[in-house]
């Protein structure tokens, strides 16, 4: 199931994503909150009549770094020893179709599509085999960096945490077998990453277990996995697209911050 | 004014504390979020009656490394040429008088004394000479660090984001001039840090222009601003005691994870 988060008439809820095609897409909406028990309401809108809001709220979002070996090797890194693990800040989360801001302290801004792994009940030390009983699904997420800040500051907090850095969306899928898919990004319409999730270093299991070990990890928190190879710049006017192979597509647009 | 957060027959108050001495406390009850325009009730309730909790729910915690010469030559490491920030994660926050629990994956657990700033308004971009309009006041903090895990782990969620990592409290006090106030840390009633803060490398106000230009800053959250030379060993059983003049004592004693 397809689950969205959106606003009509200044109200948000749930909703079940029904239908095929960008025009037939129609919204069931939830009652109460998706990650454990709910139902669907019945009432149904069209999603060309919604504003798409970011699919979960987190209470936090923590990211793994260099987790494609062909990504670490690119920026002239090597693959930790240890998975490489940071937080962006809630006030870094926007939606589908929410403008990234080009921040004013960096002049290398860059795209890093990822799958973002949506935690669904309250945990802490996660054994091995129950990572799929906590797991909620999985979104489309760009972990939006400012490289030249990330090279200058050795925690990165500014570099990834700085508003609009955490694209997310457009949905939650929660039927999706995360194992092998494909995980694309294209700006303005060109291709410039095509990764598989198979050849993460460390598996989802792994990063839950490894999280999980230090922190509770809370309904609607959310991990982002890593990226693959080809990250590059972004400019401002930009469209950067983040397609998930049985997921969907996140689209967001660069704009000078206002 | 001294603002404490605190739990009484199940429910939840933001009180001002009034009165002298450990046993002459009284806090008088908040009506509403104490961040902006907020009344007293008038209603007292005896401090030993009630207990306290982490002063602030903030939405993100930055904080900022080796902002102290001294300690970051303690670990060998230089002054970095920007401000070093990272976050805490919301579920790594306690109270006074909450347990400090041990990590299970670390050997080498280290108590950092420091000076928390606390936000009152919702901020970005904030200019120095308006630093002072958006803090709300201040608290003292523990920025319990996993010190081995920090060494082997080059971003350190893990080592200051595993929950119990992020005492603070006991409240906050509004009225406090930050710029040259003692810092102590004492472990079991023996002294193992006293700084003082005009020794700190980047100002309070350097800390929130520089955060705020990257990222919006909402009313409880909370930047801790390093820790001053003398950093050492916590061990189960041990009572650690983090002392600012003007603000009060936060004390926590460590346990083993249950």
């Amino acid at each position: 199931m397809r689950i969205a988060r959106f606003s009509i008439d200044g109200n948000v809820a749930f909703g079940a994503v029904e239908g095929e095609g960008p025009d037939g897409l129609v919204l069931d909406i939830i009652k109460g909150i998706p990650y454990t028990d709910f139902e669907l309401s019945g009432t149904k809108v069209p999603l060309s009549k919604v504003r798409l809001l970011p699919p979960v709220l987190p209470n936090k979002v923590v990211a793994v770094g260099r987790n494609y070996a062909e990504h670490a090797a690119e920026l002239g890194n090597e693959v930790p020893e240890a998975p490489l693990t940071f937080f962006k800040p809630t006030t870094s989360v926007i939606g589908p179709g929410d403008a990234i801001e080009y921040p004013s302290f960096s002049e290398e801004l860059h795209y890093e599509a990822e799958l973002a792994v949506v935690i669904g009940r309250m945990c802490r030390e996660v054994p091995r085999e129950r990572v799929k009983d906590v797991v909620f699904g999985y979104t489309c997420a760009n972990d939006v960096t400012a490289r030249d800040v990330q090279k200058r500051e050795k925690q990165w907090a500014r570099a990834k945490g700085f508003d609009t850095s955490c694209p997310l969306g457009p949905w939650v899928e929660t039927d999706l077998d995360p194992a092998d898919v494909t995980i694309q990004c294209t700006v303005n319409g060109e291709q410039r990453q095509l990764g598989r999730t198979s050849d993460m270093i460390r598996s989802i299991e792994d990063l839950v277990v490894h999280i999980s070990e230090a922190m509770t990890l809370l309904p609607g928190d959310v991990i982002l996995t890593g990226t693959p190879a080809g990250v590059g710049p972004l400019n401002v006017g930009d469209e950067v697209a983040v397609t998930i192979e049985g997921i969907g597509t996140l689209t967001n647009k660069v704009i000078k911050r206002g």
